[in-house]
């Protein structure tokens, strides 16, 4: 087995001159960049890092780059603009005035011409962040800021690159740390497959394989939730379940209710098909009811969304009491449920109260499950359960998406829950999950008192830190990453808020929550500070 | 190794009562509805099946249907509808008077209330097919039938369907027949993967495994294309990568330029995201280059999409010449363009021209590939070359859609090509697609002389058969459905067309052909009738 496979060295960031070599590092330096100018990979019209950052990048000081630019520039493959920072040339476009330009100068569809001086849109979304050449290109310049689909939130842009950024410490991720996940049994897994001749790996039907329909059945069935396998529609993780949902059972100008602050927040799933969002307050036992109805009529709201179990991002679990209490006021409206449980099997105390799905007698329920939290991510494997004539219309859009999951995950995923290795790793996993959390707590309580209030999760990845007094939350998002330290900051789970951070156990080390912990309060109580 | 993953037993057909059971078959029946019924998975106002059909798959007769039926009815579970067939009831909505209905008498937004007398809009969708009960449901009823993305054509999902049926012969199907997928070859991959202890399957990079970008660009490099692995994006298969570049890429109301017929008007990644066709004619010779940049112009097109090698559905095979003129006269007007590289490396005779993107140097073309038409559809691995700015700009996109491809699929998918098995199976694919094309051709020749004409493909899938007096495709779909046929017809891939078929020589083996190309020459005979 090859390290090939690993994070750490992202192949846009793996390229610096070297120094053992004949050629200067100058020279090296302008052949690289000559290479990807010919080959079209960095097209007419890309910005270029600043110097100081491609300085830093490319681990040299600023005479070579200054000298390679200068090679660069005398061929005429990159020039200076005004304000504008250096871009690889366009000789066409120097000519001809842009790059898809129409004889009756009118530019392309979508009113997309590449008119290179103007100011690009999406150059704020590297503020801060210290990443290889970003900027958009000459001729596809209007196309990657066009599409129907919007950009990620420029702090969920950030977070996605300075996830592989070696040696910063991740305070908010959300997902297992590799050491967490079943790197053995999984292996056993494969290894079991490959004892005899795999089935060919086709195309599997819309719902998505048998077997494993089958298996997540029972799985289902242990959490008191009935759903034979026709009920059943097998996702690429449970992300891809809610844009499923999202386009296929949506109108443009529909409305969501949903827990304030909530995940949702942070993903463009449904902003992007064009769906609205109404926030609903929480207290410790979930979302509150009073005002439900009056807000579901209001909004006329389409659907409901919640997380009942281990809330992100606050750890909240909702107890069956409320969760009854839901079912009957959502019944009173008719009001559809999309309940996302992918935190339900993570309990670390006690097992939590019966998910909705399993309270629902009128198909009214669609729940989101997935192994991502717990077996691995990188299986891509998660569900959606829910009357039939749903999952049978989610199931043709997910054949229009991407045909269907990887058969070899499927088969992969399937084996792993019906030869028991789930239930194992679940067991190891909750009692580690549980050291985690409980050394986390103990740091807040050493580094937090008195500049924070935090709840204690009974289950699930989330520690929702409510800080005493507002910081500005992007600067203190850019000062810790300079201090090496990446946050999920409350504004990305609720837009106005000022005064949370998502914090979880289940990424950083008890190590590395032991150095990053006491830095980021030195952060924010500077913040905090009169007149910072 | 069990069979589950078979796809001759999908769960949706597998239930049928037991006679050797005590239980009379009627209460066997009544006893199954019942659970999908109080389960909600056939939820309120779900329309079932036509009796005809339901002793069709239920392998009943009526009588023993009409007794079912009548027993749920007795217990009000189901209803019978002045024209709507039966039913299953909805106490609460025959009291409220519809599912999401406000208390001020307005509707859920979008207009979605359900009333569940209204025609129903998605009831054409099953006209002709004989699935298990396909009507909307009561209070999802609308949401089904709405929703930003558009529902397959009614052919296609027809199609999805069907291509579960057991016992049909499949004419047209561009998947290769599990016989010829390296079911042994892939095991010997996951035994080889399954040696030592798996890396963690974590998320991947947004671009994808560099270990797999790394294979994949050396793959590139055979075919003259030089793209490093940051200018790569793994796809879950070229479908995905099209969905990406339809929503990521091009914003409403854009115009594409491609070849009329063609793949892309079979699916609606493009269609759903408000992009616009204006279709180009072809000759032996590929797309012809004389009105292309007229039809550029007027439409303002945004981009190109062409499958130069072994084109989707004719088989064409673009030549070396009319693709420089392509390259020359895109690039006068600065047009991008999309290349399909789908079937570019399934040549049967010698090696196609070079691709497109390999006479690209200015980052003008992005490329798309797969390993879906040789490896294994299964393993749902594609890719997109193209600009980095434009790479990155989709795989920010793929992010927010699903996370990226499996990890595992990756990881099998690099030591597939790098293990060399690729370039083993796609000889061996080679010599028995070549058995089967010159089998396939043999025979059109037998049943079609005097009634069609058709292209001797140089490589891929597909022969175009063009048939010399023009059918209704819609019936010659249905008719040949009862003879045990399925086909793709022409206007999948233009809608007007009427004397087209696609044929394929990779999933029916030449048998089955045998057996069902003079049938379907018989029925179109019959079809070509006079007063027929």
């Amino acid at each position: 087995m090859t390290n090939q496979h690993q994070k750490e060295q992202p192949p846009g960031r793996s390229w610096s001159p070297d120094p053992a070599s004949a050629l200067p590092l100058h020279r090296q330096i302008s052949n690289y960049f000559m290479d990807k100018i010919r080959s079209g990979a960095w097209p007419p019209g890309m910005r270029l890092a600043p110097q100081r950052q491609l300085c830093r990048q490319l681990g040299v000081n600023r005479s070579t780059v200054v000298t390679a630019l200068g090679e660069l520039s005398a061929l005429g493959l990159i020039e200076g603009r005004r304000g504008g920072g250096t871009r690889v040339a366009d000789l066409r476009a120097a000519a001809a005035g842009g790059a898809v330009s129409y004889g009756d100068g009118t530019a392309a569809s979508g009113d997309r011409a590449a008119s290179y001086g103007n100011g690009m849109a999406t150059s704020d979304n590297s503020a801060g962040t210290d990443i290889w050449p970003v900027q958009p290109a000459g001729s596809w310049n209007s196309y990657v800021e066009e599409g129907v689909h919007y950009p990620n939130l420029p702090t969920v842009q950030d977070i996605n690159r300075l996830e592989y950024e070696q040696g910063l410490i991740r305070l908010g991720t959300g997902e297992p740390s590799p050491g967490l996940l079943p790197g053995e049994a999984m292996t056993r897994v494969l290894a079991e497959l490959s004892r005899q001749t795999l089935p060919p790996l086709s195309y599997e039907e819309p719902l998505g394989s048998p077997g494993l329909r089958r298996a997540v059945s029972s799985e289902l069935a242990k959490n008191g939730i009935q759903a034979d396998p026709d009920s059943i529609l097998i996702t690429s993780g449970a992300l891809q379940g809610l844009q499923l949902i999202a386009v296929g059972l949506l109108p443009r100008g529909s409305n969501i209710l949903l827990e304030k602050p909530s995940y949702l927040y942070s993903i463009h799933a449904f902003q992007s098909a064009g769906v609205k969002f109404s926030g609903l307050p929480m207290d410790e036992h979930g979302l509150l009811t009073d005002r439900l109805a009056r807000e579901a009529r209001r909004t006329k709201a389409a659907m409901l969304y919640s997380i009942p179990s281990f809330h992100n991002p606050t750890g909240i679990l909702m107890d069956a009491r409320r969760r009854q209490k839901l079912m009957d006021v959502t019944g009173g409206l008719g009001l559809p449920i999309l309940e996302d449980g992918a935190y339900q099997e993570l309990w670390l105390d006690t097992p939590p109260p019966l998910p909705l799905k399993a309270l629902d007698r009128e198909g009214r329920v669609l729940h989101l499950g997935t192994l991502s939290k717990s077996a691995s991510p990188g299986l891509r494997i998660g569900w959606i359960v829910g009357p039939e004539p749903v999952v049978r219309r989610l199931a043709d859009i997910k054949m229009q998406t991407d045909y269907g999951a990887s058969s070899l995950s499927q088969l992969a995923a399937a084996r792993w829950l019906e030869g028991g290795y789930h239930e194992e790793h679940l067991q190891r996993l909750r009692a580690r999950l549980r050291q985690r959390r409980d050394a986390a707590l103990a740091l807040l309580q050493r580094h937090f008192a008195g500049l924070a209030a935090w709840n204690v999760p009974a289950g699930g990845f989330y520690i929702w830190l409510a800080l005493d007094k507002p910081v500005p939350l992007r600067t203190l998002f850019r000062t810790a990453h300079k201090a090496r330290l990446l946050l999920n900051t409350g504004d990305l789970y609720d837009r106005g808020d000022s005064r949370h951070l998502r914090l979880s156990y289940v990424y950083a080390s008890p190590a590395e929550l032991e150095t990053g912990l006491p830095i980021l309060a030195g952060l924010i109580r500077k913040l905090q500070r009169p007149g910072s």
